[in-house]
């Protein structure tokens, strides 16, 4: 195990109803004049942004809105919600909504105290300082409530890059299961594929003796094998949407993934698609991720039997360990296939013929990813091919 | 999964030589003025106390020292500090040690601020303020570094009871495995048992749809199950150290018992033992737990064969699950005979005649604790029996 710090300071409220204790959050943590930032009309309709209104106005915090956050978050939204904060004084932001929203709420909070182009921190420049923020969070997916990381899209090249720091860092979240309830399918099961790929960009690691890490690696992914079918079934399970809810937490806070080498490299790979053709993050994952493990897997076969038999339930080949390591990704891809999701191109809408650009964009201005297998350039032309062509 | 509240505020400083930078950690966290709160002459001799004082000098923070905490620490030592922190001006108080150290060092941080008698808070009050605490710790087991808890024993009469808030959660743990190394097999092994029973208290539950924490509460289990034996047989093993030292934290910073119902008897049984005889926690668990299991498993003898094949590997008897069930406890107490630790009274050096006594004791002032089966005075006195007798 390598030495490590792990920070996870967040207040997760978790629960039934909890988004209308949101007021009384938003004064302990020191917010008095607020902007609640959120997507589409959905909050709206379905009163969730009324319930937070009222929760607001009981507490005496006075507020402003900003709305229209997009899939895949758009820095130009975000310039206007930091100069909306400076001109109102704002001194907490609220993000209702899902990883989009987060993010989005993430980079106006790191954005109003600083001086320059808020855009320096996605090219790499370390952040210090933000507002403080707080969560209602609608969505399981992206696992922006307990975690210091933020994806933004710049509009002009439509360019998706990340940062992260620990001042990013939510005050509280409120996690409310029921709120995922009127999720359609295929957003539900968007956001389970991200929260699996979540842990195999921390699974798949060269550090040796993480046994603990390992397990707790493990119990969140045989957890989204077990409830993810549920709520697929059956929307309104609130059980399975609870554990699916707070795996998702779990996931994405650091805690599975503390002291050992990570990748990532399918999480790059896949931005350059949503980032292309403005599709879900957890759908490009589905055709990504089982075909970076086809290219990687020979790479350490036995950590692909380790996954294939503890958390896809496959009997070990001790003959032939590679059949194993290969039954268990298609076990994943399978699976990933019988909730709804895309495994090729053809099914997300994407096209082989723009492999060449793809590959291109994901070499501009990128962080190193790939702590378990480091790829070349033709190296992701052969997994973006393979994902081209996937078939059960 | 009920509603709950998660919040785990701790920096995790973890790994090699870690603690030399814990001067840093106490000038971050705001202390100005610290108190070094530790237990006996290892620490002094081992040089990491000449280490902590030379990172607060680097720092060019001051302190004044506290040693002398008992295992089973006591009240009598928390006035003196109580005393010593507001002669001195102390505004930061460094728990070096274990967590005997560390809950000696909680309860001198709620007593400074608070007009009235500390017990009162070990009485049912709740703790509303304390000073802030920072950990060096030297031992896994009683997690104390992750938790907001704290168990103190009156002098007089030698009533152990616990205590627990947010605010005694540390700023800081530092957690470097390498400090573990020496200690002996016995405490090694009193330490992993610990770990194991935080686990269990959380695991039997009667709260239904919980997998999400059920596969946590497995993963920290067979963490143990297969880390400890290494240590026992080879001290020095740092990546098993390592492995055990972070489940430790995770078996106890609330995680894997969000959101159920817990049990907890054991703890409280187990703490009139070490209270009479001065035996150490780990100790008396390994004898208390699998005897309480042995009493209350036909409560839910599916739960039971849920342990014995996820954690202790057993074959599932599907004609006959009790059998199942019986030989997960049966495993689970070979397993702590196995790394050392007694299973009945005599290798304790407890007595079946004072029972009457233990059992009367159990019930003055207590919490109410038995989430997953309540017990009477008659159900207590049975599991003392048990316990008294057990053999493999």
């Amino acid at each position: 195990m390598d030495n490590f710090n792990f920070y996870s300071p967040t207040e997760f409220v978790f629960g039934k109803d909890r988004e209308s204790e949101c007021g009384e959050y938003v004064k302990k943590y020191g917010g008095s004049k607020v902007l609640i930032h959120y997507g589409g009309g959905s909050a709206e309709r379905s009163g969730l942004l009324g319930r937070v209104r009222e929760s607001l106005n009981k507490n005496g915090i006075s507020f402003v809105e900003l709305g229209g956050v997009k899939p895949n978050p758009r820095d130009t939204l975000v310039y206007k919600g930091i100069d909306l904060c400076r001109s109102e004084g704002v001194d907490f932001i609220l993000a209702v909504g899902g990883g989009s929203s987060i993010d989005s709420a993430k980079a106006i909070a790191a954005g109003v105290p600083y001086d320059g182009d808020f855009w320096d921190f996605y090219s790499g420049k370390s952040i210090e300082k933000a507002l403080p923020i707080g969560v209602v969070l609608t969505i399981a997916a992206a696992g922006s409530e307990g975690s210091g990381d933020s994806v933004i899209t710049k509009e002009d090249g439509m360019l998706k890059r990340g940062a992260g720091s620990d001042v990013l860092r939510s005050k509280f979240s409120i996690l409310n299961p029921a709120l995922t309830q009127t999720l359609p399918a295929y957003q539900t099961a968007c956001g389970a594929t991200d929260i699996m790929a979540h842990v195999f960009e921390r699974y798949f690691t060269n550090t040796t003796e993480v046994e603990i890490t390992d397990r707790l690696c493990e119990a969140v992914l045989i957890t989204m094998v077990k409830e993810t079918p549920r709520v697929i079934a059956d929307p309104d399970n609130y059980d399975a949407r609870a554990n699916i809810m707070w795996a998702g937490m779990v996931a994405h806070n650091g805690l599975v993934g503390v002291g050992r080498s990570q990748d990532w490299n399918s999480h790059g790979i896949e931005h350059e698609l949503s980032a292309l053709y403005d599709c879900a993050h957890g759908a490009g994952l589905a055709v990504i991720m089982p075909s970076w493990m086809e290219f990687v897997y020979k790479h350490n076969v036995m950590r692909f039997c380790q996954m294939a038999t503890r958390v896809f339930g496959c009997q070990m080949n001790f003959e032939n360990p590679e059949s194993t390591a290969l039954e268990g990704i298609r076990r994943f891809r399978s699976f990933l296939h019988s909730i709804g999701m895309p495994i090729n191109f053809a099914e997300l809408g994407a096209k082989e013929e723009d492999i060449p650009a793809l590959v291109e964009k994901f070499g501009i201005g990128r962080r190193r990813t790939g702590g378990f297998v480091a790829l070349s350039a033709d190296d992701i032309t052969e997994i973006y091919k393979i994902a081209a062509k996937a078939s059960l």
